[in-house]
């Protein structure tokens, strides 16, 4: 049995994310994973994906962070809630704050390996802390602080 | 007389950065230019850029705004200088912190535009704060803190 990303229990109506969404075809798909508490997510940039040659974009890695850091709250409230990611009524996190530390350029050439940690969950709130590793090395530091998809965004 | 943006003075080493890069034919290809003591950047989303649909992805919004802000840091540095943007020695920044608040959904279908301003230069540092607009709306809010290009990044 292969075992479902974070993202795959995403209800049609949110899965054209460009990071995250499935059904988006011209975006990252990237797909997030439990691996004990915390959260993992793997990505092969582009060739094209780059700062300067031989290192990658820093929009890459914030779009990463950003959509791994939602899909790790989404799971983490799931699991608060001690609910099945695929039980009704669907959870959905958009991102309020992201914040970035990049503290060494990233190589490109290898697969970015993302580690998600839930820190808090407060009401409509989940924060949560990502670091962004790359050939053994961590090479940026994020926090998002995620909130259940506002109204406004449901279609 | 077009006036040139800051990306396209950038060295041709440097232009390849999949945000703002002149010569990435792939990427977003951003354009940033003073106006007054603001710089302001207009970029139309594509209709896959989205996070749900109707509205703008967030990773897009993060490296628009990142790369707004490291194009500023560079207009505002060689400003500080009193020099011209083709004058030698080059300036490049990168991306040391990259902040954004997000305040609202951002409406996808019409242009988006960053408007920056230096917040301060110290050494190699410099801060910028830029707003995203769209519809006659802030939707979201960055700070970028950029730092002169690291030895190891050039190539």
């Amino acid at each position: 049995m292969v075992e479902k990303a974070f993202q795959d229990y995403y209800p049609d109506n949110f899965s054209y994310c460009y990071g995250c969404g499935r059904l988006n075809e011209h975006g990252y798909q990237i797909k997030s994973y439990w691996q004990g508490d915390e959260s993992v997510c793997v990505y092969q940039p582009e060739a094209y994906h780059i700062a300067v040659p031989g290192f990658v974009y820093g929009g890459l890695i914030a779009s990463l962070i950003d959509c791994h850091g939602t899909g790790t709250a989404a799971a983490a409230a799931y699991r608060a809630e001690g609910r099945l990611m695929d039980s009704q009524p669907p959870l959905r996190y958009v991102t309020a704050c992201l914040h970035v530390d990049y503290l060494k350029p990233t190589p490109l050439g290898s697969p970015l390996e993302l580690h998600g940690r839930l820190i808090e969950i407060k009401g409509r709130k989940v924060k949560v802390a990502i670091e962004l590793w790359a050939r053994g090395e961590v090479c940026a530091r994020g926090e998002v602080i995620a909130v259940k998809i506002p109204e406004n965004m449901m279609v």
